[in-house]
């Protein structure tokens, strides 16, 4: 029996249970990487931790750190066989985020010129007294 | 004196090196957490290492590790602080990915309804002989 949280509805518990096969890049005891079905780019590669938590907030802090723990080889490995020499690691919790499976995925997307991805990035300024009094209620929050 | 590698020109070193000031959420050993002073919504929160590396694959995975296990506690603080019910994890590497500082930043980015962020997302199909070959060529980089 799994020693973690799954959900038998979820497709990523699927592929971590071995009934949904995938292109499996590494596997261990808490995570899982394979490659997206519906690649943005060449070499788009998901980390899936293999116990179910719907998003990164719900989420054990040593699990979010070996997901992570595990792109700095993962991005090498994806450079080195697909020419990339940037990328994104993107993370999407609830569904205005774009998230779109509710199970926590981390995104390895390799960019390349021109390759009509990005973002709608609106950068504003920071006002100083707004900034104190927003800090001020996060850390409240911690 | 840091333990980590700096690099005195870049702007995240005088920041965890206090030179420049910031609204800092959180501080450890390895890690400052604090608000982007360009943000794209309310609360967005950049997690930088201490130690200087200028992308993901150049970083120990312990660190990249140490900055993902701090996104869930953040990320609950933020949500409540903001009111925020979706959020990115977010953190580019490279010109070409939107990284416009040389030094590891995890966005964390609450999103809202109609709040004008999102991506240009274009997922293709992934073909199964493409697959296999490009698996193969990732799993002998690694």
């Amino acid at each position: 029996m799994p020693q973690h949280p799954t959900d038998p509805a979820c497709i990523f518990c699927k592929i971590v249970a071995g009934t949904i096969p995938c292109l499996k890049v590494i596997e261990d005891d808490r995570l899982l990487a394979f490659l997206d079905i519906g690649p943005l780019s060449c070499g788009h590669t998901l980390i899936v931790p293999k116990g179910h938590y719907a998003t990164l907030d719900q989420m054990p802090d040593d699990l979010a750190g070996a997901c992570a723990a595990a792109a700095p080889r993962l991005s090498r490995a994806i450079k080195a066989a697909t020419g990339a020499s940037a990328w994104n690691l993107l993370q999407n919790n609830g569904r205005l985020s774009g998230q779109a499976v509710d199970h926590v995925h981390f995104h390895i997307i390799p960019r390349r010129e021109a390759d009509g991805l990005g973002y709608r990035w609106n950068p504003t300024k920071l006002d100083a007294e707004e900034g104190r009094t927003l800090l001020a209620a996060i850390q409240k929050a911690l």
